[in-house]
């Protein structure tokens, strides 16, 4: 049997480059090796966005249409939707007992998030307790590899804490410990402006779904380098958004080193540049939009269905040796 | 329709007499003129027992047939597990969105528990987050009224202020506000050792379920008046445990009057006070032991699973109106 992993997406919007360069193509070079599910964290979204929630639920057909778009494989990988999964819920409520605030209050990734959101004294508890659900996530479908980005390494680190509690309590051998996979491929992508890692939020990203002429538009928006002001100046490759983008996306990457040095040298244009990079962009992303396109919501909303469902049939597997575990089966 | 009302115990033991002047009297006193749901709050209980669930779980048969041999009639009353109503954690979930952490640290009643449970810095983050559940276990049932105690009203404020936040952002009418009903007939009832009020964990209780031995041997160690030493010496009635319960459960409330007289004009002996305290409570208990002993197991357990399986529906008609009203209704 192949290895658990479980992954997901939080659907604040449709899905853009910087994803893809920090999590795509990541997961659909692991969907053949491992059994995947992949979560659309609706309500794990709903923790900082209660008060906007059609943010959230109006984009989980977006995320399910993107990933789709890419070539995840609903065959290899199970799409679900987190709020369908009440089971998720009750481990939720039940791993509530086995963390203190203390503990909570110590997690370096919700310090850092609450401080970017800038929550301070207003943390909505769900916030505060999500660590405990990533838990309840991971654990109810077995999964034992996690991919994550250095900075989620303590919620791997707090699900197996959480784990070990567990196992000592009401017996071994009900959960899985899991570690994290550091991707292979996988990266930060910078957003157009060149100031910060592209997201929907700062309006700097390239979105999956993105029109030709809205990728030209962006792609000549894009920072380059304010020095190289005549094509013969020498130009400056770190921090040139274009270059950036070439070598994530260009398919040749020794010509991208060519091009890299003519730019140095001096000679090669921005605009010479630019009309690569879209291209480059047009070419990647067009069979993308193009598939997209052709998904009618129905045939996409039928794929969430089934694999929810059997996301939930999964779900209620581990639950029920949880409940017993605890003593919770009264009828059984 | 009648008005609906929650109200529930912990499983952490059998009932006692603590109990029934705390609350079941007046449970019984109100079960015709509300819909009454009585929750078995085993789920609340793990909060703090969640390193001993088998006190627990092995408690809410015991609990549940305390009740019907009281007179509790199921087929007045709903009867039903907690842990048995998925749609309680999912709704808990989505009400911990609502609440702050600095919220839930000012919860008056939160903070007495941790204080007098001694958790000081290593507060379970399910106990913490325990009046949130509340919220849920209350509003899901569309309760209107909620039996309480005095020290129990931050609760039903708390409760209120998450349905109003809810109305607020996810539109009027979806859930019912409630209010305490501040009992007609309920207090306190002290222990048999006079220092306390009545509790299992302080062995000083009498239960319901107590063999006609153990109740007079209870009768017989209670805590009168140390400085009453003969017969003709005047004795004190405030803290006399003994009067205590001939006030709770005599059925002539005059005789009492005149017992006290008595006894604190001197002549009346404590063994006799005893005798007649033994009496009465034999009087009352007997017929609540042999009902209580005439219950199968399989039939309680068909009471709780038939209360749970009403139970069930109901919570979901409201959490579907809440799924909807939040927008997670993606396949309907």
């Amino acid at each position: 049997m192949k290895p658990i992993l479980l992954t997901g997406d939080r659907p604040t919007g449709c899905l853009h480059l910087g994803h893809y360069i920090g999590s795509l193509q990541n997961r659909l070079a692991l969907q053949d090796r491992y059994k995947s599910y992949i979560m659309i964290a609706d309500w794990q979204a709903l923790t900082d966005y209660a008060d906007r929630p059609e943010r959230i639920t109006s984009n989980v057909l977006e995320v399910a249409k993107d990933y789709l778009s890419i070539g995840i494989d609903p065959a290899k990988s199970t799409i679900f939707i987190q709020s369908q999964i009440p089971q998720l819920a009750e481990l939720s409520l039940l791993f509530l007992n086995l963390v203190t605030v203390a503990r909570l209050e110590r997690n370096p990734t919700v310090k850092n998030e609450i401080q970017q959101k800038g929550f301070e004294q207003s943390i909505p508890a769900g916030f505060f307790c999500y660590p405990v659900s990533q838990a309840a996530d991971i654990t109810l479908f077995q999964a034992q590899f996690v991919p994550v980005g250095d900075d989620q390494l303590p919620m791997i680190e707090q699900t197996n804490e959480i784990v070990r509690k567990f196992h000592r309590l009401y017996g071994e051998g009900i959960l899985q410990e899991c570690q994290a996979v550091l991707s292979e491929k996988s990266g930060r992508l910078v957003g157009i402006d060149g100031k910060a890692k592209a997201s929907k939020s700062l309006g700097n990203a390239i979105f999956l779904s993105e029109s030709a002429d809205q990728i030209q538009q962006k792609v000549f928006q894009m920072y380059t380098d304010s020095e190289h002001i005549r094509v013969n100046d020498p130009g400056t490759v770190e921090g040139n958004v274009v270059f950036a983008y070439l070598d994530a996306f260009h398919p040749d990457q020794a010509e991208v080193a060519n091009l890299k040095e003519h730019y140095q040298r001096g000679g090669l244009g921005d605009m010479t540049l630019k009309r690569l990079l879209n291209q480059t962009l047009q070419a990647f992303l067009g069979p993308i939009r193009e598939r997209r396109e052709a998904f009618h919501d129905d045939d996409v909303r039928q794929v969430l269905f089934q694999g929810t469902t059997q996301a939930r049939i999964d779900a209620e597997k581990t639950m029920s040796r949880v409940r017993q575990a605890i003593g919770l089966e009264y009828f059984a």
